[in-house]
């Protein structure tokens, strides 16, 4: 059943507009997915919303009806709200006409399996939520095998993470680790652990990517952590040859997924 | 000789604050770098700034000095003024100490002379500012010949792509051009021109990279247009091997970008 919602005091929303914030992200395993197509892109995916949220005025396009169709099947709440509410709850002038909440899917390292053929991707600190977002994106247009998120990272649910990964949030597995559980655990990875340095010496087309590879990037001010990089079986760097002495991390780590996918 | 302001309603203060406007920077040909890092940079690559503001509290770090010596050298203005005035120009709450004001450096087809072993790379109708910075950095790191920016971009010189450029904005030569100079154009093109198009059938890596080369990319959200499309030798597309079936921009345009310089 659809509920009305017309009162910004409602508690369903004060809930809702909370999942802004990393605590309560964090202590509700949930997340907000803004607009309709990153919504159509989870259901394709398997992922129901926990809540979905739309504006009374909202085009009634097939697609909206089909979320809403399905939220009610896998027995989510429907929400048919005001513009203000929906202002609210986005934080922004024009908002999509539908949001939705989701429930948080993360992995630790013995969740994570890596194949024969797989390439993964971990990140140490990244710090920026649009670099994450645009890395989760990338890893999965170049169908690997997921992204490790080691220490302390940005949080993969913030709205501008997701907004940024294009619906490929719910397209492969997170896997969030501490540095010590990432040290501890290197001997799963029995192929070439590939990690960036700006020291290395070695061009990153000539390392080995024996499957499964494992790339390692480090934060965007610094690079890997001295631990880190010490547990690579190879340091590369991807050659500089103007001014410039770095690269975007979203850039570095599209460049290096490539790489060790197309050998 | 240093100027104290302390009035947001001085005249040189409005001027600058208008300088977040596109159609005022397009009409004083100037525009706005904010940090002591990317003023440095312009420094050492012999542009100077036409006026230099810092607060009155900054720290009186070296490189501020050096700064303000080589800005009344050549002849700009130095403001010190209050960090409210601070905050007002940079619209943030924790405004950098120090924000410049530049003259545009642009150039069009006819000033540039593709050298024989030179990458350029093109853009159409890019929207993103924060994309275009961050390709502008890409380009400068991998050392190639330029950006061309064809029919209606975003501007280069908005303050957000000024930022992600990272400093590379005084690297090399920004051109622009309508969609029909360009085509006009194309003889200058001695190599191979390269377009990436979703529907096209080769791999990119698989382009005949002939120097000087031409990278093209379209806009984010439908690709190059048929006419800019129809005057490429080749069209290679980045493989799509997961669920997502394009690449952000900025990331797309690196992973070319070091195809053709790594061949």
């Amino acid at each position: 059943m659809i509920k009305e919602i017309t009162s910004l005091t409602n508690q369903t929303i004060k809930d809702i507009r909370a999942l802004h914030m990393r605590k309560t992200r964090e202590e509700t395993q949930q997340f907000l997915a803004e607009g309709l197509k990153i919504i159509i892109d989870a259901l394709d995916q398997g992922f129901s919303p926990q809540i979905l949220v739309y504006g009374k005025d909202a085009d009634r396009h097939p697609l909206l009806t089909r979320a809403i169709d399905q939220t009610l099947k896998a027995r989510g709440q429907v929400l048919e709200v005001t513009r203000e509410i929906l202002e609210k709850i986005s934080r922004k002038d024009n908002p999509q006409m539908v949001i939705a909440v989701f429930a948080q899917q993360i992995k630790t390292l013995s969740d994570i399996n890596p194949k024969d053929n797989d390439v993964w991707v971990a990140l140490e600190q990244v710090r920026d939520p649009g670099n994450l977002g645009t890395i989760i994106r990338t890893a999965d247009a170049a169908g690997i095998g997921g992204v490790i998120l080691i220490g302390d990272c940005v949080d993969p649910f913030s709205v501008e993470t997701v907004r940024a990964t294009m619906g490929s949030i719910f397209a492969l597995p997170i896997v969030k680790c501490t540095q010590a559980e990432f040290i501890a655990d290197r001997a799963r990875w029995t192929g070439s652990i590939v990690g960036t340095l700006l020291t290395a010496t070695h061009d990153h087309r000539s390392a080995p990517y024996q499957r499964p590879t494992l790339i390692l990037m480090g934060t965007e001010q610094s690079g890997l952590s001295p631990e880190v990089a010490a547990i690579c079986d190879t340091h590369v760097k991807i050659p500089m040859r103007g001014r410039a002495d770095s690269l975007n991390l979203s850039v570095a780590t599209g460049i290096m997924i490539y790489a060790a996918t197309e050998v």
